[in-house]
């Protein structure tokens, strides 16, 4: 099985091109979407789209992740063996969100001409060099046979959570398409109790700290624990973000308990 | 074979996620995806995608409809059986216009903690409870050991058409990315005349009634039967919809024949 | 193996219904979406989505393309066997530059009643004529027991390069959503040299002739032979189409070298 997660949007041929290259070289692979629409070179949001999704394929599962401003330039590609399953793509962070979560075993460069197509463009590797790359792990190549370890991959620098005045401070990882904010603060770092006390920007709420979005009237913001296991913060049947124009990247705090 | 119409977007990892769930229990389900772009929380529409979707796949199909603005609250999820196949989601009426179609046997509620992930988040019952049943349903578990029958599911109170001074009343089901207004009007409450007097919200429109689009001249406003059998009002090569100002819901009368 | 190219959008559940119906006849097809994201009746945007990802798949792929401003009027619909698989959709040029780079052997017209829906509306040819078509196809049926050969395809008109000043003059094919701009201008008509001088819409330009987009310094515009092979404008990092007003039919001439 492979997913795919790019910024190449549905409407230019350019996912189709890489399910076209796997599938000439797997017949058999199983194709999954986690999404192409994140926003053009947002390695950020693409890193949280795979990180969320990833946990609930199959162990095996080969996770194939192009968002890559650098393509063509000296930048490595790389396959990221983990205790579950495998990540391709780009290293400029992308993979590694959601590779951590997974316990990293082995990181290789993608340099084996063996399993790339035999002309690479200086444009598209998601096409060249990644779909290639993904469907061989699926066929069962193993990572080492790609090319040389790398024992220095980058790592994404976001979504780190301080200790602060003893509360926490993290940041929005993501806003979702209903408008909810994601946050990377975990339950252990929040109080438990029926309201909880938040800064996000520059904005002070306090917010009634509920199960779901349907405990409270519509319109009405609330702080929840979100179907990833963070604190998210929703309007019930509205755009939270909209209306404290929080966007990925803006700080959280959580006030002391 | 599983079917997925839900209003959760293709930016947003939750498809992804629900697709994960099934295939990590089920991994030779073949996934089809109705549509993803169902206006947030707009049961209404979700219910004619699917309606018009259903009857073109197999027998034996398992539906899954997740529209859920009240996940998390007393709303039961279901299953249910119709003389085609399976539909599992929310009984906020979601499913029943397109089962409804397919004669229906039996409801039972989504209970059996058997056949849903161990862990149920309080906001994503789509992927924690309606696509393992959904998984296990392709699997060829028993509808009924998922719960008790359900003698009062929600049904839809839209779409009805009613008689009026000779003629019908109905309403504008859907209008498509066309710009085409689908009506709920069907060929048995149409005259046969080459033109057609229509009322579309507080419009009196007199438009010829023809086969297709192309038997006429680009913007020329139409009637025609449309490839779901009701009555539909299109314009060549334009939006109807946009010229007419008719949206989901506008009242439609056909004047008495 | 079948791709899909089509005007219909994600929104509306035309998509799966060609796919109910196609899996419905043949259920172990693989079903590939090329898009679904053309602009509706641009033919022109749905021949350049085709022919750019057709060549990626496996020889006997079935290629579906409906983009079908003519249905139900008098246009053929037609099955073009090529010597790497086939192309079906409607005969208004949507599928002749795919099949013209494959090498054409055969154009049949889709007339037999026998592989197609029992009944076939007015308006949805995709499901009720091409969708079985490219079912059969991929199961075995021969092209030729669809219907009679057609000796005159209806061939696009667009994409021609033509010498001009001892240069050459061709035109935008497409214009993709990181905002590149994809010409008709090959290698063989374009110079060996570090820079290039071209002319877009009004606009003289002299631009970086470089091998990828990350080769200069974000928001540079440069030139540069782009994945399908073709002569490309880019904005690294930005939209090339916004900066020089281009579109798809922009006319695009290279200087004489």
């Amino acid at each position: 099985m492979i997913t795919l997660t790019t910024d190449f949007g549905l409407k230019d041929p350019y996912v189709a091109e890489m399910k076209g290259v796997i599938l000439s070289l797997n017949q058999n692979a199983v194709l999954i979407d986690i999404t192409h629409e994140v926003a053009k070179f947002d390695v950020r949001e693409a890193a949280f789209a795979l990180a969320s999704a990833a946990p609930y394929f199959p162990a095996g599962t080969v996770h194939l992740g192009v968002v890559d401003p650098g393509v063509g330039t000296a930048r490595r590609g790389i396959v990221v063996e983990t205790q579950r399953g495998f990540f391709v793509g780009p290293d400029n962070g992308i993979l590694m969100l959601a590779a951590q979560q997974q316990g990293i075993k082995h990181v290789y460069e993608l340099v084996n001409p063996k399993f790339r197509r035999a002309e690479v463009s200086g444009t598209f590797h998601g096409r060249d060099i990644f779909a290639p790359a993904a469907a061989y792990l699926d066929l069962g190549v193993k990572s080492s046979e790609f090319g040389p370890e790398v024992t220095d991959p980058k790592t994404p620098t976001f979504a780190n959570v301080t200790q602060k005045d003893g509360g926490w401070a993290g940041e929005v990882l993501h806003v979702d398409g209903f408008g909810n904010i994601i946050t990377n603060l975990q339950p252990k770092q929040l109080p438990q109790t029926q309201t909880i006390t938040l800064k996000i920007a520059d904005l002070n709420l306090t917010l009634p700290f509920v199960k779901t979005y349907g405990d409270t009237e519509p319109q009405t913001a609330i702080a929840l624990i979100g179907s990833h296991g963070f604190l998210e913060v929703a309007l019930n049947q509205g755009s939270a973000a909209e209306k404290f124009q929080a966007k990925p990247g803006s700080r959280v705090e959580v006030l002391s308990v």
